[in-house]
């Protein structure tokens, strides 16, 4: 049997409230800039969060990675600071930069490459809505 | 041709941050009571809202209820209360209920219902997440 | 092991063009009563068909019905009419009323009755969009 | 505010094989019968289960029912039973009656019913398949 | 904060009719090389349509794009000229080509690749069905 | 028309039963190495395919290639020797690997490919859940 070099995908989910808003800007430009994100109230979604994985897989386990190790790594350091939070309020990530789906594509990157493997995180794509998404790949 | 009753069901969708909080419990309590959704920063969730009709078609057009004015009336009643707000900071019903999805399906019956021809309106049910919904038929 | 009452759903797909047209009518008046959907090129849908059963599984299968017996029927008798043509062209049922998802379940309800045991039809749900349904229950 | 009566759903996925046969039967006859579900080296899918619960929510709490109890008590008795199982072999209630959707949906409810309040539950509904399900209502 | 190169999707939705002819065939000759898919009544569908920009989002507000003009931008450009039509019949560019999801895919980026910055269009993927889809990247 | 080079994807389903199993290693570290899905009575899953084909459509049909074809090389090939099986029972290729859905996209990969005209596949992806996929390129 030949090796294969196989891309894995695992989906995680959380919930989380939002809004944009640019401090350098008064409320009247923050609303035409960002329209209804603007709200400073916040609003939220159900985030979908693929997380991909590369290489190839161990012969004995036919596994690229251990799915109980993966869960438990984006559960301690992604969704523990994602799930049930508002973004803005909560995690300082984004006291800097907008939670946008672009960003938190790159958050969730940068937080979960250095728990892996190094050459093991493939992409990470990031569902705001079902129509809405980003993907990051370092 | 006879007279048939059909039900007809139109799906909308908004998205919104809320929180759980009994005012009458200390943080502890309220953290007890409600787990992660105590959380006064709030999360949030995109909802979908099916609005369901129940009727006889009529003969000419073959449909219920012109769509569009459905598209309206629940446009200017409740999506415009909902979509992208803070449930509890900002939508007056949830001062005195909690924003879950159980009450969601009651405020949105007991706002649409009057804005309908009288018997019309057959149900309302609130998905919160795909895996999560509740229904009212007032 | 007790009798039990169920109801079992199968759901069936076809793929139609349609358009609504009152032929008492001029042109703007049904471009008015019919918006988008008046344009007689046609446009078309996906639609999905629920199939809905309701009696007592047989104690040796644990079956309703036998699925292959009712994918056979509703093959000859709903998706050979409807799959891939122009409901309003091809079908004869619509040449005399609009072909809405309320007409069509209705369609469908009246085509698959006669074929099947009395009483074993519970519903027609037709699906236009994923956000769009009529039910019929005979 | 009206006390209203509600429905809440909450859906739970297992993963399980199966297979269909009679032992009263031949395999040829078996085969007759079940088609490719009668392969006794079994094949699989994965459910999902709604649950379905109705009353009247709590006034403090919004709620029909605490979800973190019911998730307990579906993971406690049904999903340990159900889960990463064979279902022919290693539940005993598929001994004496085929483990098709209709008496799967049959088992759920007569093993969740007796865990909770009398008169809560209000349907269980077990997708085979995105295309297939059964409900039972007791 | 360093810079991103980030992939954003947002998927669009239009209802079409089509049917493929070769004018160079006979009738039985267009049966047998495209089945049903020949009847020149015409079918339909509910497609989707995913525009995926690539780039670096700008720091201010995170994003790749404003959506409000790239929806004005799809809207305007795309699905005035798809939705609700007969492809066949009212969409000059199908006159010359069959309107397969491989042709609609191109379309599509033809379509839109002059209305936004050079190189911010990555690929168009085109839904026909929920199992049939085309990509193309320019 | 110029030409363009398309991706064209076409999903496929199967249900089939599986366990993971190392024969050098006794019950309780296979059990510890495979957790849940350890269990040789097996498990089961709905799987999805989807077998992604790239090239230049053809300027008369305006297809990659003729889905009807592909359909039935699919089926002769991968979802008779998958549908409704025991993949580790009845599967040779699985007596020497296990059939994770690592393992699976590259067998159905190895399968296909040499049916198809060269250089024509261009991925398959296999979904065990709506949740975890593999993707395998050749």
């Amino acid at each position: 049997m030949r090796q294969r070099i196989v891309t894995l995908s695992r989906t995680y989910r959380f919930s989380a409230a939002h809004y944009y808003h640019d401090p350098g800007l008064d409320d009247a430009a923050n609303a035409r800039l960002f329209g209804k994100c603007a709200n400073q109230h916040g609003h939220g979604h159900n985030y979908r969060c693929e997380v991909r994985l590369r290489g190839v897989p161990a012969v004995e386990t036919g596994m690229l990675f251990d799915l109980r190790t993966l869960d438990r790594i984006v559960h301690e350091t992604v969704l523990e600071r994602l799930d049930h939070r508002n973004l803005n309020a909560e995690v300082e990530a984004f006291a800097t930069q907008q939670p946008t789906c672009e960003n938190l594509a790159g958050f969730v990157w940068e937080t979960l490459a250095p728990q892996l493997p190094p050459g093991l995180l493939d992409a990470v794509r990031l569902y705001e809505t079902d129509d809405l998404w980003a993907e990051y790949r370092g």
